[in-house]
């Protein structure tokens, strides 16, 4: 007995150290494969210049459909399907205008302006009224009705350029995007304008969602962005010289839903075909732009990921899917749909799900929520095997908004860290387009993502 | 005494908490005043656009020169001046030519070159003869005096796309550049023409140094590089059509010397002036681009730096300076000059250096050469103060090539590393250019060394 304890304490270590010996060597051919066979570049190449700007229910987003499931098709993978979802269907029209009238400073003057997605119009007319500019939601009540009817109010909050991670900063500012034009038509504004969400100086308004609060006594007035130069030209006349009119002009409206598609594509498991790992992006973008970064590189990374598997002839022993979700940025209706699988199927097991939706950048790290401890030990556990790949930290974080309904199904949620400091300054703007996109750094990704799929598909969680 | 002892076991780590906290809010401000006040960017854009490419002994590096040393003074550092150096004056002439002729595939065709720095030039004609690539010094034996005398010899290394540091790909690669030409003489050629050293796959030749050997018996002839692109058009040409010319034309040469500068601006330190922490880029950049990366994003940083020490008052206890440094890529005179004012003040100790020539890209960490395991030690021991602005490592490294003669002097030398991906894309190029910069990239940069240089002035080594 002693005997058999001594060669399990010896047998334990050496099988692990066997099983991460053999594991690293499988890593290094992922990174090798995807560093000298990579397609994603070409296929993001084609989705940003052939396709372009794909937002929920434009034809461009049934190409890309259309597109990522040819991709998939021929990479040979074991299924690939279309999931049924219902889109919205928000058009922008021709270009919007927003002008400064009748400065005393300087005269006439054109803003560059977008409309913000989801936005109701203005009348044809356009609205001119006077700009009230407030930086938080404590100055805009301080304003109230008596401060704010009939006027524009302009929310001028600059993302905080102290923080290291743009996301955080991101995260803390659009809140005013998102929210500023209900809480401002409370107090009876007739249309909201927002500082761009970037933390560059220059002339490209960023677009973006918003939503209207669901009490039908507040009016839905228009939203739109104005890019951080205009803004900060704004903010300088209105300590200068308030009293001009701001001219804001743009027909975007809703036209009825659409029926649309997740595309999935699978590699089922040798060993528990019945445990799942999906890993994705969302194939929906905004149309200013070409959606290169945001989020045509997750997309072709994530199929990228099985083809490698494919290529290398490694089957994994869980089942692996790379979808490709529509309707990320003005609905997340894709996400949810996916996430009705699960409810569909209830034998099937979301183990985990992982997001690539910040960016095609070198890849930095991975975020993990989680709520079970374990679980996070043990992908954490795995930083080691990343470590030769530049991968510095895997810790608790943010996973990401197509795959976040998955939680409930009782996936870990994983999205991937990419250095942050260039998104924003593309990010749902006219200049999110191929050219930003270095071969590599979107390989390096793809690697990442491919490594910790493997580890997931074989040790499970 | 047991009651002596515990009170300092018991204030040692308290005095070191309360320090460590001290020097966390320090690099806070530090990180603080780059990302809100930094002016780096903008000193940058003028070296990049208003100056340009400043190869040593032009007028463009007497400019940039000038403009730094005033940059310095504008910001109140104690002491500025200029230490001459004498530098070599190459320069390119007018636009080189290379074509392919008389090819039964494609006839003559334009191939995308330039002349190695340092080169000679073709003669007036230029030179027209068959080619034979070689991939590796062993090739190149191998064909000999028979295989390449009155020939072109093509060395068509790739860098290494497997490797995840680019650093280490052009380490390799480089050799080839270097001493492709003095190699291939050797064995008869008429010229040498080297795949351009970079990963990315476009129409752009990559210039940089190359040397010829210090031997009278061979000769010395021109070289020059090709884009990657048309380096792989002439390996496949050669494989089905061999029978064809290469035509190449440089006016390339050099002129008498030229006196120049490095510039170098002063802190004093306050408790120990004699110690001196060197931190620099180089002003030179090659002449084809604007040397925006390389270095210019290296001299701003260092001048930045110590502006920050100024505008948040903090009197470093040990004196602090910025070196422009000159002819780093084609001499290396100006690191040599500057090191030998350890020898010309024995009293003065250079206890360290860092560099910055990697490029101005988000900043990973920091590489540290020295035989000293104490002092690694210490200055890895600072890196929890870094790690929460994305600093990863600090591990054993390379320090620079303008600060390594400090070495002898008993300086520790460290190179600053940011994220490798994109630098070879631009490097030695026409596209090296100030639109490649991002601002917040930059910044963090310099704040990564404030912080370090801040440590290494409280604490010495």
């Amino acid at each position: 007995m002693k005997r058999l304890i001594l060669i399990l304490l010896l047998c334990g270590p050496m099988v692990s150290i066997q099983a991460q010996q053999n594991d690293s060597i499988v890593i290094r051919q992922l990174f090798d494969q995807v560093l000298t066979q990579g397609q994603c570049y070409q296929w993001l190449d084609y989705l940003s210049n052939q396709i372009g700007g794909r937002l929920s229910g434009s034809p461009q987003a049934a190409a890309a459909i259309e597109y990522t499931r040819q991709v998939m098709l021929s990479q040979g993978f074991d299924t690939v399907w279309l999931q049924p979802v219902i889109v919205p269907h928000w058009v922008r029209g021709r270009a919007e205008q927003g002008k400064i009238v009748n400065s005393k400073i300087i005269g006439t003057t054109d803003l560059q302006v977008c409309a913000l997605g989801n936005s109701v119009p203005t009348p044809a007319a356009g609205i001119s009224a006077p700009v009230v500019e407030v930086h938080n939601w404590k100055e805009l009540d301080a304003l109230g009705e008596a401060g704010i009817k009939g006027k524009i109010v302009f929310f001028n909050t600059p993302m905080e350029a102290r923080y290291i991670t743009t996301f955080r900063a991101y995260g803390e500012a659009v809140q005013y995007r998102w929210a500023g034009a209900g809480r401002a038509a409370k107090y009876g504004a007739l249309a909201m304008l927002v500082r761009s969400m970037t933390l560059a100086h220059d002339d490209n308004p960023h677009t973006g969602s918003m939503g209207y609060p669901d009490d039908e006594n507040i009016a839905h007035i228009p939203a739109m962005a104005v890019s951080t130069n205009d803004a900060d030209l704004l903010d300088e006349l209105l300590q200068n010289d308030p009293d001009f009119n701001l001219y804001l002009w743009t027909e975007c409206h809703f036209l009825p839903d659409v029926p649309s598609f997740n595309v999935i594509g699978e590699i089922k498991g040798s060993e528990h075909p019945e445990e799942i790992i999906t890993l994705g992006g969302h194939i929906d973008s905004w149309d200013t732009g070409h959606g290169a970064h945001d989020d045509g590189a997750g997309c072709v990374q994530s199929i990228q990921v099985l083809s490698l598997f494919k290529q290398l002839g490694i089957r994994p022993k869980r089942t692996i899917r790379a979808v490709m979700f529509i309707n990320e940025e003005n609905g997340g209706r894709g996400g949810l749909q996916y996430a009705a699988l699960a409810k569909e199927h209830p034998n099937d097991k979301y183990i985990a799900a992982i997001e690539s939706d910040a960016g095609g950048f070198a890849p930095r790290g991975f975020g993990v929520k989680t709520d079970d401890k374990n679980k996070l030990q043990k992908i954490a556990s795995w930083a080691p095997l990343l470590k030769p790949y530049e991968i510095e930290s895997i810790v608790p974080g943010y996973g990401g908004a197509d795959i976040h309904h998955l939680e409930e199904a009782g996936a870990v949620l994983i999205g991937l860290r990419p250095e942050s400091q260039r998104y924003f300054d593309y990010h749902h703007t006219a200049i999110d387009t191929f050219d930003k996109i270095n071969r590599r750094e979107l390989e390096l990704g793809a690697g990442c993502m491919a490594a910790l799929v493997y580890l997931l598909s074989e040790y499970g969680l």
